[in-house]
């Protein structure tokens, strides 16, 4: 069984209680464990990460060159201006998946501009905690060559 | 069974011949079957329509809303500037998700602007073909709750 | 009698259906059939066109130029960028007569652009059906000079 | 009879010295009083205010809340940057119809922005003097829900 | 006791009037009078200007440089783009405090820029008629030295 | 004797009638005469196509790759922003030679914008109908490296 | 003895007070006597008129039409957004020179952009009291044909 | 009594070194000193929170939605393009005063510039330690309605 | 027989060198040689100049208005931002023709402005040393009339 | 005696025969004959340049700081953008007055901007021929302190 | 002998691994050892610091001030966004040197903006691990005053 | 010993006259004695180069590429516009370094931007005449792989 990582950005340790409205209501610790057992029926035993803080993201993301098949990644608010995070993805060199839970593209102008999509294998965006778990279906594929 | 369809814009019948490099090598109709096959085990009819043609794309989306219940729309190249194919999503009150096959983001400039992004439920790009095996599974948890 | 055309655009068949809030519950039939009857009272033999394809748009409005004495169009969204709309109505030397039903200067941004205003004679909108109604007797007042 | 008023701006006061060959050569007083009489066959007492001074333009739009059933507002220049103009027509919850001799998109670019079209009810530009006479029956419409 | 002056811009005699659910059902003169009360407190006579007109208002704010000792400025609308106001600011060489009863950066666009800010000694603004009572205190803390 | 294609965009139809101080009083078939009778001179069979339909044109682009060995494409307004044109073209994997009538760049601002250049071989503008004769005359250089 | 007069907008009123390091310490009063007194010597009859109102500066101007063989305007601050003045000045059919007394270009970005100069004859900027003087030599070139 | 937090980003660590002529001599420890003092007046008990951070500032921000009564944040640099921060903001649903020390509408251009004003109730600036006072005061008024 | 020029900008001294898998390995002696060639079965006597210095270039276009015919100009880099070239074809009367080897548009973003193109009669760019060639037939059919 | 300079740019060499309706039908050496006799009126000896090459312009500027008292300067197209003149002129520490005989705001808009207002003393534009005598009597003003 | 430090931002761990074609194969210890013994040669003891952490670099340039000569400084992506590591510099008072090993002005667009450059004292890139040696040589220069 | 050879821009042969509190009080002459001097302790002979004139800096640069192993090219106000100077450089295929002796990221706005960064091999601003010293060095460290 292959490794990924789930990567969080800043804020979304206080899902459930930030604006539910868009978020929903759900804890990350249970999506996380939603997403965790969704993984193993993909052959995938999954690790979590959630830090505010950049400089650890970075740190962090800088691991999975050695220690993950690939990594899922929603960076939050870093999304829109982190080029750290950016350089940290691009030197990886294993498959990136940027996720985010809601529709970034009908929120706020600024929300629409992602640092990081260029470097990432591809991105999901719009389906909640549902989100997740149609990333680690999309890295099975990519690494499992699975539908 | 409720039914959804496909509907792919221009340029999209020529998959297989056009840039196999960045849209691989299988034919649209190849992809096609792939996504029904994958679409029965979600409980769906999938349908698919493709045009070269803005205006027939505006009338067969103007059918959603009483004929399916969700869709799955890879707008080609209209994706950049179409917005009558944006005012015909945003009256159909179904789910739609927006599909790319190769990551937009990390090609040319004008590939990064889709003006239908807002008026979607969620858009799923980078997985080739995959990407609407993803969005089928998508709309799967939207209608049906499946994780 | 002369005779005046109403041209409409892309998902101005939807109305009734499309976002009633904006465009109001009347079916483009019922508001055409109100203008017909206006437009006797002004002298116009009045003829009507609706098509989501912006070929068959400019095809028609090609047609202005040796048939109608004048023509109301509203572009729906191919108001904001069919600069091929817009050749054809520059060619067409007669009085068009540009019309919105929502104020689309209090919606989207994109909707504050019209490429093809500077080429029509005029602009009307805000009123709902009522702007055709007044395009109506502007169209009348430039041929008729009727006030 | 409800009461109206037509507010012109600055230099409109010099109607048919100013570039006659787009404004025409009627004087402002020849035009109220064409706009009066068309005024009353549509049930109002039309009132005219013309200042070259913006605050009061603003001093005179505030009135309306209280003394108007509705407004019709060239406001000349200062369509293009009276924010104070703005604000005043949207705090008096009365509608507004914007109007413009010329089509002022066919004009010099700084005269296709209005920074009050979003606050007024709806717009109409081009018809020289009828485009107050269209106002008149626009307002009717509104009102009294006149064709 | 030393005289400073309160001199409030277009629209804001219709305090109490104008949109309460962002200006607060006061009006004018109430909260002029509390200004009053509490600016004794701080050891100023406090005088109060209003108009809709940029020009009074410049002529006013020059009469700041021999009769006042400072002066407490909300431009209203003008504050976005009276350079007018400036230049006659600048040239007062007496502390202007900038205030806004709204939190101008929570609304439209165009309310973000202020063109005055800068010759102004300081902004303060979102706190309703509390942002004068605030003004008057930062005042005195740069006169009398006052915390 | 290799076949080649001339196709021409909206409002091409109207040659000899659409502004004649710019485009000249010739019709697009005594146009298209010249162009086959030149064409036989460098060796080329000539078919010509003409719609005012972006999908009709994208759908005839497409059958270059397998029917000719090359094209001339006078895309009309669609120049300016149709990227479906363009990716057709991208994938024909034949020369293209973009043509304008009249001197593009030294009309209105919007008409200096082409979405199609860089996809095509090269362009040539500002010699009317003669636009056409050197396009052929370079396509003739580039298939039969004639001078 | 032909008339000319002398605008100026607002804060002009207070030269000699206002920052002089770039306008001198010389009054209105006393450069209208100096230009008065050249002027004399080009045959001009010289009236002054300042303002500090938007308002009753293009109402002064639209006097020049009639009652003037030419204008000296130094707009002041609204030079840089004032399009009611703009529309004053062309409307005149006589000759304006713009005058600024500071070099413009040398100070904030604002002060570069002149909505007037394309509506004057002729512009002059940065020689203090001078540049009037200058303007009154230059008009009188324009009307006397004088050098 | 209420508790409330001054929360101070980059840099502020150094005040009473960094840039003196800007920022004061003092250092912060006395100019919280100094807020504390004033705070109990107001019936607050105060907290202080100073990072370099961005992570360690969201971390702190997101617990006043449960420990604090309302928050002061000087945000330093971050002030500028923390999306990070902001959303940690928008999430406390507590009242944030925003304040800055030196105008910063006075200094260089990306200072102009807030992604926080947004999500705070209020902003002072300008006031040096001032700033703070009048913030604890503004609260003040926002929870206990106290002038 | 007519007299034209062929003039080139700066570094097209270099050919052969520079870049050849742009610009072929053709010298400019030799481009010339077969462009001379050309224009003699065309009716023209063909001259040729070449500088890297814009001035001398201005200067031997202010030539073309008195000694020849017509003008083929690639004006090399000057083509982006050279004003005074712009302003020596303008004022010479005779119908330019504005060439380059590459297609520019294909290139980097700067290649694609050039501030000559609306002062010259026709552009043609894309068709390597083909590309003098048709211009120099282009030049033909504007003064001879020649297809 | 003083002696000054008046420096002209590229294409001026052609006055007489470029634009005449924007430029008139003067040569430059009567232009400069008429100058030189105003000069002496005012108590200069005038000395002339002109040259098409950048280089050589700005050699020319260089020694204005040695040899001459002050400088009037056309800079013609170079104006929009030799940053090269703009250094020349500004380490020359005498007065320079900018120059233009046509309004160059009233043109076309690429003639607005000026690179070298900011470093000269002033700037004059618009009255032909009359533009460089105003200079030569500004110049009076700076150095001799005549009116 | 003076010490001085090198700081290295985000990502720089990660020599050696990342994109060894622009960054090559050293790793930053290898390199450090190289810079410590060139600096010794130039009487410097030279410690290193190296963090992915916005806000600890920020931590470690404060300490400048008061332990370090001077300062060599690579903040990787931080370059282009950190403006806290910008006032960091700014308050530091010694000079810093901003360092880059590939060129970044030759690679993406977002590469060429620093926010750091005018804090700094110079700017050396290009060089690879050389750019560093350049920089102690380069502060040697400013503080030794050796060549 | 390999040739290499420092080219010098627009007013650079004005050093030690122009602003010496930017560039300094050396002469062109003694700042190119002492880089003599140092080049020959890496091994280079050294040549220098000066012109006004862009095309000379062209011309100059063309004989890089047969003439010597590497330059040093300081392009004065060139550098922010100079397309032409660009080309050649890069057909040059020898190693430029790009100098500047002031730190131009910390001056006007227009200095900021190169347009010949991209095309150097590197870069090094802001050390004076040192900045050409070190601009040896780092030629040495390319050409021979001297530290």
């Amino acid at each position: 069984m292959k490794k990924i990582i789930v990567i969080n950005g800043p804020n979304l340790n206080m899902l459930g209680v930030r604006e539910p409205n868009i978020y929903g209501s759900q804890t990350l610790d249970s999506i996380n464990e939603a997403i965790k057992q969704y993984a193993i029926t993909k052959g995938f035993e999954c690790e979590f990460y959630q830090s505010n803080c950049e400089g650890d993201l970075v740190s962090k993301i800088q691991t999975v060159r050695d220690e993950y098949a690939g990594a899922i990644i929603n960076a939050g608010a870093y999304t829109h201006y982190s080029l750290a995070i950016k350089d940290a993805i691009a030197l990886a060199d294993k498959p990136f998946v940027e996720v985010h839970m809601s529709n970034v593209h009908a929120r706020e102008e600024f929300r629409k501009t992602s640092v990081i999509s260029d470097v990432c294998h591809g991105s999901i965006c719009g389906f909640g905690a549902g989100s997740y778990i149609l990333a680690v279906k999309a890295i099975a594929g990519l690494i499992y060559n699975l539908q």
